[in-house]
């Protein structure tokens, strides 16, 4: 028998659907679920409606429920209450949802961040990386996340919004996004097989993806390898950056990119050896992340945690 | 007659000398006195001891004193005890310079903090720019210092050595110290006289310096505010990367580069308005630091400070 607040609802907001989590105090997913919000958009009470109504479903099915995390895939207010720039959801830009959601559903507190930070903070909560309270956590996915946890807690800046990562400015002035975003990925996986057509193997022909350049990297493919060393001086480079500004030096990989990990680790660790001191790199710390797909849920729900 | 406590000692390090004031809690320099500390490093006492009775000569002179504050040029403990890495003053490293005078002056509080880092809070207790409790502080001289306040404190980072601008990787991966430090603006003013002689005017046979650079763009020399055009889009660049991690939008200048930041000032505004979104623009603020000279002392001063 669970006693009242023992469990928790980690909500992962994204374009198309939310992922919405049952977790417990030791980060075990108890139950899964997936709603499409598409429809919301076309719905006569307007997606804001439908996104209360649907968190509304989940507590009264779950009665003992009194804390609900929500990530967002944006901006949001330094309060933690509005967010300000979803780009996948403009409908909920400027809405009030923690006030609406705590006038709706009086009795449960509901916590506000953006994606990438609470994924940061589940794998400090659940991972098995053993993270420190002080670390850099960078989700390569579709784009590139970013967030930083500084003495146990999210880092948020000055205005609430920090860690931009993907909007650095690197090689030529694009952004680290544009660069190795997937779409970056993919662009330099055509320029590789273009490049060294006698050494792109099993790509010639295919439907470019990042699965099959994963893939065919396990093969030891020698143009999903560059690919993979290229992509990793480009992150190198934007570490090094980041690095000198916030000072930490353990970092975590997440995403779905971050698949290939290990074929861009040795480009990664000679482009901070190079512009890195002795300082930052006696107890350097890069891995992959460890909560994989349930980063986003677990994340959620450990946004409401107090001890 | 002042009551004890309201007369605060500020102490700027730097590699030859020091510069230490008197300052009362509304900013006033009151006295001001500069010690060569070059004499120290062969003094058979050794450096430390004799910066420890130095301090000493001024607590004796002024015993209604009980705070000391000391900017120091490099990275320092997260506990602000200790210096760790101080290019100029290497004698300093590893030396627990708190706890020293601490033992020999138990009645005052000492407080150590980067020098860049004291300009800052300096400016945000005493500058006239009426500084908000959230901004982004860069010094251009010499070298590249950079400083953050946030929610009106010195931000530390993860392991207490936030803010090394000048180390960040910029075009073609050079630090951003070696293309606009010192150094860098006189490279870039040979470049500049060599590709257009016939508008380099009184540049033309002189010896070059940053002070000659000012002047000369002051009267409107053309490869002068070339020079600043693109020292200002370097700058721009960083400012547009870090203001990404820190989601700050208040940007002071000091420094003895930042007398031409009038010329450099269009192609900053230029190069965040191409890269940054409405969010971050829409009231940005930057704009030159007021303390001037100063700005060590009294940074160093108000390190102590408490309300």
């Amino acid at each position: 028998m669970n006693k009242q607040g023992d469990h928790f609802l980690g909500v992962d907001v994204g374009g198309t659907h939310l992922k919405i989590g049952v977790v417990n105090r030791e980060g075990e997913v108890l139950h899964f679920f997936k709603e499409d919000t598409m429809p919301y958009r076309d719905h006569p009470d307007g997606f804001n409606i439908c996104f209360l109504k649907v968190i509304g479903k989940y507590l009264q099915q779950y009665p003992q429920i009194k804390n609900v995390g929500i990530g967002l895939p944006g901006l949001i207010s330094k309060d933690r209450t509005t967010p300000l720039e979803i780009p996948a959801i403009p409908n909920l830009n400027n809405f009030n949802l923690k006030g609406e959601l705590e006038k709706l559903y009086p009795e449960v507190k509901f916590c506000l961040e953006n994606d990438a930070s609470a994924a940061a903070l589940g794998e400090l909560k659940f991972g098995s990386s053993k993270a420190s309270p002080n670390f850099l956590f960078i989700t390569m996915g579709t784009g590139i996340g970013s967030a930083t946890v500084l003495d146990g807690k999210i880092f948020k800046g000055g205005r609430g919004n920090a860690m931009e990562m993907g909007h650095m400015l690197s090689r030529g002035n694009e952004g680290l996004e544009k660069l190795i975003g997937r779409n970056g990925i993919l662009r330099i996986m055509e320029r590789m097989i273009h490049a060294y057509p006698e050494k792109a193997g099993d790509l010639i022909d295919q439907e470019l993806g990042t699965h099959l350049l994963v893939d065919t990297a396990k093969e030891g493919n020698a143009v999903s390898l560059m690919v993979f060393e290229e992509a990793g001086r480009i992150i190198g480079e934007a570490i090094v950056s980041t690095v000198r500004i916030l000072d930490v030096n353990e970092i975590y990989f997440g995403g779905g990119i971050s698949a290939g990990l290990e074929f861009m680790m040795p480009a990664i660790e000679k482009t901070v050896r190079q512009y890195l001191t002795k300082y930052y790199l006696h107890d350097i710390k890069m891995s992959k992340a460890t909560l994989e797909n349930n980063a986003g849920t677990l994340g959620a729900a450990a946004l409401c945690f107090t001890d």
